[in-house]
C-alpha cells in the first residue's frame, strides 16, 4: 500500500486522518457515511496556500491600484488605498481583513468577468512572493494537495470557502487542488448582466456581494452546497464559525486549524497576525474539538518545488 | 440497446437530443467535450414539473400566509397577500412572478433553516394539486427526469436553476430529479448565523438576498457555478437569459423551451400566462437558436403515475 499523505509525518495528527477517512469508508461499520454526505470545505489563505505577510489578493490590488488611482482619486482617502498606493505593507497588514481586500474588489469593478480571469491568470503566472523566492502559485502546499487528493479517491466532494474573491480563486483551484470552478465558494462583488453585440456579458459591479467571513461562511454554505459539511479545515478565526457548523451536526465529524508554527521553511504567526488571527480559535481548540495541525511538526515538507 | 428516452416521441427534437449527446461524447471526434465542461442547467417550475395555475411553492405560501397574518397584519396591504387572504387565484396569477412570490418568502422569515425544510417537507408529502387529482409532486414531468438520467449517464452535471426558493426545491430535487442539494440554485432569502445551546443555527430573514429569474439567473450561475453551461432546458422568458448565455459560448450547444400545448393532460399556456409567460422566446426561438418541444406531440407520457 503506498502512503496516500507522503508529506505527513507519521504521528497523532495523520493517524486520525486515515482513521477517520477509513471509519467513514467502511461499509457496515458504525461510522459508516454514504458517498452524497461526504462533504469536505477547506478555507484558502493559509490554510492550503500562503498568505502572509498579506493574502495573495492583496498582492494582485497592489499591483493594480495605480491604475484605480487615476480613475477615481476620491478613493485614495481610504486607509488601504492609501498604505497600497505608498506599497506601506505594515500599515496595510495592520488593517481588518475586509477593509484590506477593499481595493481588491474596487479594482476590479467595471471590468467583464471573463476580462478579470485574464487579468488575474497573467498576473499569477508571473507574480512572486516578496521573500519565498518563488511564484505566488507555488505557495500551495503539498501536504494539503495530498489530503484533498486522498478525501476524493475516498469519496469525498471538496470545497474551498475562501474570504478571497471567488473568481479570483476559481483562477487557480482546479490547478493547484484539483477542484473545480462551481466548488469554490468566496467573497464576490455584485454583478450585471450586459448586452454586447446580441449577446449576453457579465461585469462586476463596484458593490461587494459577500465577504466570505466568519459567520457569512457559514451563509455561503448553506446557499451554496445546501447541507453541511462532515469536514472542515481552516487557520484564522474567520474559519471557525464554518468550523463550528461543521462539528455541530449528527454522526462522524472532523475539524483541523493549521497552526503557521514553522518560520524557518514558512512563517510563525496566529494571535497578532492583524489580517486574520487565529486566537479564539486557539484558545478553544481542545473545548470545541478542533485538531491543532502543527506545519512545523506534522509536514515533512511545506511546498511542493 | 435500450432506449435512455422512452417517454419522448421518436421524431426530430428526440433524434437531435442524442444526436448532440453522441457528438459531444465521442472522444477524437470534432465536437468532443470533457466530461468537466458537461453542464447541463434547467429551470423547475414549467420545465421539471407542473406550475399552472401557479407554482407549487406559491401553494405552499397560500397554505401558510394566514399564519403570517395573524403575526404581521400590516402585510396584508399587499396586493399577493391580499389576494391569498381571499384564496382569489385569478388576482395571484394576474401577479408579477417576482410579487406573487413575495409572501412565499415572508412567510418562512424567522425559521431556521432546519425548520423550514421540515415545514415545507411536511407539506410536500400530503399536499394536492387542485385540478389534477394529484400530489404537487407527482407534478415531475417522467419525461424531463429520462433525458436528466441520460445525460448524467454520459457524464453531464445537471443543475437547477430556479425561480423558486432554493431550499423549497433542495427539498425535493433529490427524489424527484435525482439532483443533490449543492447543484440547486434559486431565490434566496438572506441568512443569518445564530447560537443556540453554544451551537452555530442558520436563521432565514425577511429580505430577499437574490430573485432568481431572468439576467438574475445568469448572475447566479456565475457566482455558484463560474462556468457557462452547454446545454439548458427552460419553459418562459424569464429563463430566456440563461438559455442566451448558454447558447452564446463555443463549441457545441443546446437549449429548449418546453411549450405547454397540452390541454388534455396538462395544460396549454404561453404568452398569455401572467406569472410567467413566454412570450419574447417564443418570438425569437428560431433566431436565437432554441429549439422548441411540444409537450402534445414530443411526449407520450407526461407524468410517471
Amino acid at each position: 500500500m503506498t502512503d496516500p499523505l507522503p508529506s505527513w509525518n507519521e504521528g497523532a495528527n495523520k493517524a486520525a486522518i486515515k482513521s477517520f477517512v477509513e471509519r467513514v469508508t467502511t461499509e457496515g461499520g458504525p461510522d459508516f457515511v454514504p458517498v452524497s454526505d461526504r462533504i469536505a470545505v477547506f478555507d484558502n489563505d493559509g490554510t492550503l496556500w500562503c498568505e502572509y505577510p498579506m493574502q495573495v489578493q492583496v498582492f494582485f490590488a497592489l499591483a493594480q491600484v495605480k491604475l484605480l488611482a487615476r480613475q477615481a482619486p476620491t478613493l485614495l482617502e481610504k486607509p488601504a488605498f492609501k498604505a497600497m498606493l505608498d506599497c506601506d505593507l505594515k500599515a496595510l497588514a495592520a488593517l481588518p481583513k475586509k477593509e484590506a481586500f477593499e481595493p481588491a474588489f474596487a479594482t476590479h469593478a467595471g471590468m467583464t468577468v471573463d476580462e478579470f480571469r485574464a487579468s488575474a491568470s497573467q498576473w499569477l503566472a508571473e507574480a512572486k512572493h516578496p521573500t519565498l523566492m518563488q511564484l505566488f502559485t507555488q505557495g500551495a502546499y503539498a501536504p494539503q494537495r495530498e489530503l484533498l487528493d486522498y478525501l476524493r479517491a475516498n469519496g469525498f466532494k471538496t470545497y474551498i470557502v475562501t474570504g478571497g474573491g471567488v473568481e479570483f480563486v476559481r483562477v487557480v483551484a482546479e490547478q493547484l487542488y484539483g477542484i473545480p470552478p462551481e466548488q469554490v465558494i468566496g467573497s464576490s462583488t455584485r454583478m450585471k448582466v450586459e448586452t454586447v453585440e446580441g449577446q449576453p456579458v457579465l461585469r462586476k459591479l463596484a458593490e461587494l456581494g459577500s465577504f466570505d467571513d466568519r459567520e457569512e461562511k457559514v451563509v455561503n454554505i448553506a446557499l451554496h452546497l445546501g447541507r453541511r459539511p462532515m469536514f472542515a479545515f481552516g487557520n484564522s478565526d474567520g474559519d471557525l464559525a464554518m468550523i463550528r457548523y461543521t462539528l455541530a451536526g449528527d454522526g462522524p465529524r472532523m475539524a483541523w486549524y493549521l497552526h503557521h508554527d514553522d518560520a524557518e521553511r514558512e512563517f510563525a504567526y496566529d494571535r497578532d497576525f492583524k489580517l486574520s488571527a487565529l486566537r479564539d480559535g486557539l484558545d478553544h481548540a481542545e473545548e470545541y474539538g478542533i485538531g491543532l495541525v502543527s506545519m512545523k511538526n506534522d509536514w515533512n515538507r511545506v511546498f511542493a518545488k
